[in-house]
């Protein structure tokens, strides 16, 4: 085997450990944890689903590989939660730590250009990128909504963190940012999101 | 919420259904089961990853969006597993009962598009059918390859079948199919994989 594609075969194996890494949001139906890899599925489906809401128009294949690739550092950081401020401290070093490891296993020129869409998502400067991020608060969202916010309860989360995280979405899409809204004031008068 | 973002956002919850439906294929490491999402989004990945050994230059956003949706009947009809004869005898009629109830949850224009893509995966026909594909039996062999071809002991499947479900791969890359080849000589030298 040359060594280009043995490069690029024992980093897609490298990937295969981003079924293994779990976050805080549960499968609807109240189910188990979800996994990194099957968020990223879910968003870059999303993503090509919704584009007609992205405010700027799209690059959708970048779109989609921004999704797809977004979180593997956490192979090796694990991941953070999204209102956990301890660990949102120290994300960053230890994310770059494994950008650099992981994306090295890759031949020179594709190291740079997954790097490059890596960093291009967590710039969110881009289109692309805004959009993406809209898909990563609102896949989850529409998870927990299902599930009554339970996400929320089990971590305390007040409806004004919730509004912090989703500004995001905005900058992506209007429109996904509506329905967030009228997602978040319906868990507000249920009693899921205490106002805080 | 006007209608046809309430039926895209019903449409995108269904989804959430394919993790948990589980393939025969196991994790690197010997890890447990992988489910379709897990699956689709590593054939996603690897299709942007390896698009230089396609035989014909492809579209990529067509090829991943493919790749991303090709297992949603599954939802309803389970996971068939390649080597199963049983299975295969009705998987046809199941399959196409639940593309129709799944993707009919989408607006008609999105109905029809979704629908268009799953069919051309499946007529396998065009570059990017034909590389999709390739990923569909690539992603599974570096993974079973992995851990010493498991899957294909556990299942009794010989070299002859492996060849027979891999001649799709040569289709869609001539150069996949060669590293295909090695790695399938190679577990007949080891014991792992009985010629048959």
């Amino acid at each position: 085997m040359d060594e280009r594609i043995a490069k690029q075969i024992a980093f897609a194996l490298e990937l295969d450990k981003e079924k293994s890494v779990f976050r805080q949001t549960h499968l609807s139906g109240h189910g188990r944890n979800e996994n990194d890899a099957e968020h990223a599925w879910h968003m870059a489906i999303m993503a090509y689903l919704l584009k007609e809401y992205s405010n700027e128009p799209v690059d959708i294949a970048r779109v989609m590989i921004m999704c797809l690739i977004h979180d593997v550092v956490e192979i090796d950081a694990g991941d953070t939660y999204a209102y956990d401020a301890e660990g949102l401290a120290t994300q960053k070093a230890r994310e770059d730590a494994a950008k650099e490891r992981i994306f090295s296993l890759l031949p020179e020129d594709q190291k740079a250009e997954f790097t490059a869409i890596f960093d291009e998502f967590e710039a969110n400067e881009t289109a692309e990128a805004k959009f993406a991020h809209s898909m990563d608060n609102f896949q989850p969202l529409i998870l927990n909504n299902s599930n009554g916010g339970g996400d929320w309860k089990e971590h305390s989360v007040t409806a004004k963190k919730v509004y912090g995280r989703q500004s995001k979405t905005k900058e992506g899409s209007e429109k996904l940012y509506e329905i967030t809204d009228k997602i978040i004031q319906e868990n507000i008068r249920k009693g899921s999101l205490p106002e805080g």
